[in-house]
């Protein structure tokens, strides 16, 4: 899975740097309020898949399906989930109000809610925060990393992205920004997601092109394993730019390919600032005889607990790398598999000394006393790892990212109510 | 699921209870070697679906085609896994050795290894131990002790059950000895379980005891989620009861009874004993769809590491709890569930004031300040959570069973190569 940077140049501004778009964002201890306004664009989402769902989730879900939207309202701090009729009462009111503050039609505007499940929103608290940001939106750098950080839960740090890039000669710009550090699973967990760009582009495309990136990017990090009630990654397109980017029913590759980069770049954020995590991992699978085959085996080593514990303890204990894709589910042949590690793909620098092999075409290179288990003791030390796995059977492949278990994972998930 | 326990008589003696049998075991810093003789048995085993298996498993599997067995020879220390061409020749040779001290054929000798994978078998270990064990084994109740602890690799005391049941008037009885505690996941994982009987039983009749005991215990506990290479569950019977337990191709209900209640009962030992678990937690379904919702609801909830987490912590996060039943995959309505916690099923006995409900008929009395919240936390500070959830859909219904995930999980496997 690489993705071509070719075309796509990094850029500051996160979500702002999309001309149109302006938000603000209040954090006042556990709780905070985020808007984002992107007037008249199109719009789409892609939700969890939880069958329990928050308040938020349904109101989105129903006013987005005509693919129109102009501001999102988000909270953290109460995920305004299992709350009954009182928290789609709340959310109601939460949408209502934003739309009189903001003079938006209150069908054109998202809501979101992430935190604590099961308590009654603490509306004393949300409402003057909604008031208070409303008053500050504005276009800048700044303004981004403050919505940023007002979504976050237990992430250490705002989450920020955006990339320019050239499509017939004129520049679209994509910028996001995210929160999610623990209910991290296969399929997006406490995970928010908010994507705006200035590229005409209709809803319809929307939903294809957001879903393409969020299956390589949100749906590919693993931090836990649980999945969340809450999960939405929405794309907001305003067209400032005036250039089209789905030509005859095609979306445009350049775009595409810039949506994955920026997801993946999102998600990655994600992982390595996963709940307790101290080191990040990348699993590369190639040669599996499908590409479901390689996200199955490449989440199942990226999840697996024994290996995140051998991570946390700098063992490359490659017997738990075999296990986990022995029971992932995908079709496997030990006589011929390899396996390396280090701190760089083999799979695209087969020839540098940043990852040496564990298992070659079946055959051991890692036995204990031998050289190969020494060099990768020494990668296991370092904080990014990567493990590449080649099933040798046919062409599918997929890359999975996540993090080390920790104690510190044990310590925020056993000691705090979230 | 409840068993009937009224003709189940729980008795001393673990494996060797049942007449026939003699074992020992010898442990000798982390590798062991233990010996079940039962000379001239019936048997059948269920093993790992983890695709990698371990040379043991590849011999067994062979053996056992034929439904004869005299003997197992089980070490731990090392898996023999992924040890390649060696692997299989290292095993052989200790089928063969083990052969001719016992003077049994060979192709009535099981085998199983445990412990690390990967590594080549210590052969200049293994074998003086095999030497040692075959000259004392014998049918007390401390050999089956000595064979329970010499399969252990990071279990913290050896595991054994004996039962004896009544059929037609006579005595029919049943033993068993297990380990496992890190990799146990839905499914089996690092899990050596070995069974004897003294039931008259033909080994095609084995196979469906045993399959429907292992689906109803030990596919039902979950550590970790991993599932290992080299999982064998496997039963012995040697008809010196001279009592019959099938009739007219009909399994005896009270000797499937007895084998489920023993089989739960060795698999709620190994989950007490999950690697670094502090407290042991049952979650019992009912009113799911149908029978396999209501496992994928119960391993869900048993396998979370955030309600993991908050067991540990002591701290009734019931959203955990919904959370990981919506993403489960079972049919759910978060309007109608009740979900209760406490230390004692609420299913069993609704009366007492051992459980709290937190969610009734969708009703959600467990707000922050509640009296049923402050109660709940009272009942997440002992040692046996039991959580209870009705999906009241239709009447669908399974346990699974689980721990805590706490600071030490993540130190014995952060620290040490198993």
């Amino acid at each position: 899975m690489s993705i071509n940077e070719d075309n796509i140049k990094l850029i500051d501004g996160g979500i702002c740097a999309v001309s149109g778009v302006e938000t603000g964002g209040i954090k006042e201890g556990k709780y905070g309020v985020a808007i984002i306004l992107s007037l008249d664009s199109n719009a789409q989402a892609v939700f969890t898949s939880n069958k329990v769902v928050a308040a938020p989730i349904i109101h989105t879900k129903k006013i987005i399906k005509d693919g129109k939207l102009s501001a999102i309202v988000a909270n953290s701090g109460n995920a305004n989930c299992f709350t009954g009729e009182q928290g789609i009462k709340d959310c109601e009111y939460i949408v209502d109000h934003t739309s009189k503050l903001l003079n938006v039609p209150k069908d054109q505007i998202a809501s979101s809610s992430t935190g604590v499940i099961g308590r009654k929103m603490p509306m004393d608290i949300i409402e003057p925060l909604i008031d208070k940001v409303s008053e500050k939106l504005d276009h800048s750098a700044e303004a981004s990393t403050d919505a940023a950080s007002a979504i976050m839960t237990t992430d250490t740090h705002p989450k920020e992205c955006a990339v320019e890039i050239t499509i017939d000669g004129k520049p679209v710009r994509i910028g996001g920004i995210c929160k999610g550090s623990g209910m991290i699973a296969p399929n997006m967990g406490t995970m928010l997601a908010y994507i705006t760009t200035d590229a005409i582009i209709d809803s319809k495309f929307i939903k294809i092109a957001l879903s393409n990136s969020v299956s390589k990017s949100f749906n590919m990090i693993v931090v836990d394993g649980d999945e969340s009630t809450n999960d939405t990654a929405l794309l907001m397109a305003n067209g400032k730019s005036n250039v089209e980017v789905v030509d005859r029913d095609i979306i445009n590759k350049d775009f595409q390919n810039a949506l994955d980069y920026l997801c993946i770049n999102l998600a990655k954020q994600m992982v390595r600032d996963g709940e307790g995590a101290s080191k990040f991992l990348e699993v590369n699978i190639k040669g599996a005889l499908s590409p479901s085959d390689a996200i199955l085996a490449s989440k199942s080593v990226a999840s697996s607990m024994l290996f995140k514990s051998a991570i946390f303890g700098e063992d490359p204990n490659w017997g738990r790398i075999v296990s986990a894709v022995g029971y992932s589910g995908c079709e496997m042949n030990q006589d011929i598999i390899s396996i390396s590690i280090g701190n760089e793909s083999t799979f695209k620098n087969p020839l540098t000394d940043k990852s040496v092999y564990l298992v070659k075409d079946g055959e051991i290179l890692a036995f204990e006393e031998t050289e190969n288990l020494k060099v990768a003791e020494k990668f296991m030390a370092s904080n990014d790892i990567v493990v590449d796995i080649d099933l040798n059977l046919s062409d599918g492949e997929a890359t999975a990212w996540g993090c080390d278990l920790t104690y510190d994972y044990v310590k925020i998930n056993g000691e705090y109510t979230t």
